[in-house]
């Protein structure tokens, strides 16, 4: 797609400075973008790249416009402004409407019109698929299944029974959502399986990456809000609760039960323990182990960057023997205590 | 399904304390439950909600029968009970046998006419699908893999070839059985794949969550016991064997040719290194690191959980600075030895 | 296959102590082979079963020769020359040309006719199948994507649009190739995706491991050098470029930019945080968290072994005071210099 900088500067809501009719048809880098495409800048370490950039434009926050030798797009968040101009520039092709000769729909699926069910994909009993959403190639949609309007499975998803997708949802390959939650009882040393009577709700717009997994609730359902966004090869237990506009890193198990608030972020590979609950606008770093609730917003931590082999392995060799530095801290404490009391400063000693 | 409470109890073989003939069709949480459905109480922390229950009989253990405000199950294992029950109302419906015409089953595979090969599934030649087995929808069985009696590939796995599955084995969508171990020899900094010529063993009754992978051996096999339950996401390394009745929480890792022993547990992300040996009733803690062999049965640990990260920052300052602190320690110990030498507090000097 | 010893020797490259018309039609472990085999010995730990050992043959390091009992091959490195001896033995299938009846290709892609396209596999148009590619049962190729000559994909692969695969390449089943990176970008709370207009390339004789994901870039391309493997359960976050004939244990996960070397080893579980560079031959222990980049090759390190939960509790509880075990040390600074500087030891105070 071609826009003219005037266009693009009405569409997006921005300030050009430049030439409105110049026209650009494509994204690149800054260091790297051709005549003809459009860059942005939104972090103080690319800053290095503005000067000699060959981009038509670039998109920036206003106190890099000064830098800036080429058309300007002058926004409040840069980053965001690129991302709706990439988007204008590169438009997503529109779903065709249809049922590909190999795909299996049941028929006693409903398949909107408007929607596509792509080869090998296959769509069982009750399931609903609606307008404009699209089944990708080798996608199992299971029964009673539910498809909301311009969602998407990408390839090779899987969605089972009665799990129920918002608008606009996007499922990456290999997703699986709603498969049984690791519900078991134990009998004696052996492990029976508790049937898993929930589904799972996932909200408009939301994401679920390659290969990330989301079980179905035990009883209840589990609940992804709107919004949310996951990355790839995630695990979301049964009954979890992910809350409006949070976004996962990849990587991030969450155990069952446990409720994420609204706008908080998980680092990659992130633990949640089982039956915690977080206040909105929580934010963990990555690798962080998380054993206990946090009513608070803010940040929270606990891993251990690495460093080399041998200062590591004088790291862990103190921590291991912190009891014997505490033992031998009292015990000079003691001596200390000892030989003050006995020689006490005051002086009383001399006189 | 629909059972009088008369019916439950026997068929349970638990206590009833109520009216036998009234009848429950479902069941739900303590709290949410609606007349005619069947709930438990397995754990103190739920408690509160016994008195308001509105389910018409509680699952619970004989210390919680004097609050139970409804018809109740005693049992000494609630949830156990419970597990049952669930299946019992809710019963998983009946394999019908057949091959969906969208299937692709080799003309030298043995397909038991009482299974089901789903829409999309492939079976290669020389596989047996036992009596009762269901292989879903783009499932892919190769060649010579054995599927036993009622066992269940749901979605979207792939079994490779060779592998053996016992009975009432479930592998859960897109788990991945027997693809080749991670064997390389370096040739000069070149790495040259070791064929992977073992297979994958996998017990009655076990089971592989959704998007889990198993290995299969170098030379002898990999081995999943009986019972064995594999969450979702995890990864199984060649050569590894796991003893019966196990269990392991999502996202958990095991190197190659390590030896896990029955009745364990490994927390959510635990990764075990190679070449180690596990007692029977040994349990690890979520994202714990094992480097050692364990032959103690017992509870073992590696985890350091998240707090604030001012909290946090500090902590990871100091463990840096141990060396500093153990050394300052040491000056102080000489320093008042010294002191001590010279002014021993046996009065000596005052002589 | 079957192979005089002598065929051998000369095949491998190395020397034969033993008899060379010798015949072995296969591998086993050096404690299991029966006679017929070959088997290796490339690690003390093995070596107890030397002198017992059944095989016809035993591949070795000069220096273990005195003690074989059987036939011995003589290698620099013998876990090398086993890996030869075993493929010798044990042939890759050859891969017969075709496009299987129930496969979906679109009339617009290019599939080489020694190529073979296995049952429910889809070939999106604008693909390119080279000669000798194994496109294997329910795989998807997207639009526009390259598989380079002899490269497998095995079973339930999703390669998407526009990758390209050199020659060589294995994807194992249910691997992710080119799904979208996690580019978001928040406007006021709510996050919107970044489009993804870069893409993957894969170099020759690489692995992607099963169900591991590699995401396209954001604006250049996410790179896999030639001779890469990357384990199982792996993430590969966009715009990642990872050097020629690195190796990647399961379960690791590299965020966004991050450059990794050549020759480098990344254990088990290991953490990349995103926008780091690291120098070729880096190794990192497994489960290690990485925030920062290391220029220098070496061995970096920052995993907390397990141990039993008491000594684990108490090393926790120290880490956590360790505050106040500097400031307890602080104090007793002090106050010994307080009494040293009274009573000096010089002894001033005694004249």
């Amino acid at each position: 797609m071609e826009y003219s900088l005037g266009e693009l500067a009405a569409r997006l809501g921005v300030r050009l400075v430049g030439a409105a009719e110049c026209r650009v048809s494509g994204v690149g880098s800054l260091d790297q973008a051709a005549p003809g495409q459009l860059a942005f800048l939104a972090s103080a370490h690319y800053r290095k790249h503005l000067a000699a950039t060959r981009a038509s434009v670039v998109v920036l926050a206003e106190d890099m416009l000064a830098e800036c030798p080429v058309n300007a797009l002058v926004a409040d968040n840069p980053h965001l402004a690129y991302a709706r101009a990439a988007r204008l520039l590169n438009p997503s092709p529109e779903v065709r409407g249809g049922v590909h000769p190999r795909a299996v729909v049941d028929p006693a699926a409903a398949v909107d019109p408007t929607s596509w069910i792509g080869p090998g994909a296959v769509v069982e009993a009750g399931a609903r698929i609606a307008a404009g959403a699209f089944v990708g190639p080798n996608c199992v949609v299971g029964a009673d299944a539910v498809v909301g309007e311009d969602s998407r499975l990408e390839a090779n998803v899987t969605l089972c029974h009665g799990v129920e997708l918002g608008r606009r949802v996007r499922l990456h390959p290999g997703a699986v959502v709603g498969s049984d939650g690791f519900g078991l009882a134990n009998d004696g040393g052996v492990w029976e399986r508790v049937p898993q009577l929930g589904s799972v709700r996932i909200g408009d717009d939301a994401e679920v990456g390659a290969n990330t997994t989301v079980d179905r609730g035990a009883l209840q359902d589990t609940v992804i809000g709107r919004g949310v966004k996951l990355d790839n090869l995630i695990q979301i237990g049964h009954n979890v609760e992910i809350g409006d506009h949070s976004a996962l890193a990849a990587c991030v198990g969450i155990a069952g039960s446990t409720r994420v608030g609204r706008h908080c972020t998980l680092g990659g590979g992130v633990g949640l323990a089982g039956h915690l609950e977080f206040a909105d606008n929580v934010h963990f770093s990555g690798m962080s182990l998380v054993t206990r609730s946090f009513q608070e917003p803010g940040y929270y931590s606990g891993n251990l960057p690495a460093t080399d082999n041998q200062s590591w392995r004088k790291t862990i060799a103190r921590l291991r023997r912190l009891d014997d530095l505490a033992r031998r801290l009292s015990v000079l404490e003691n001596r200390l205590s000892a030989y003050e009391k006995a020689r006490p400063l005051d002086g009383a000693d001399f006189e």
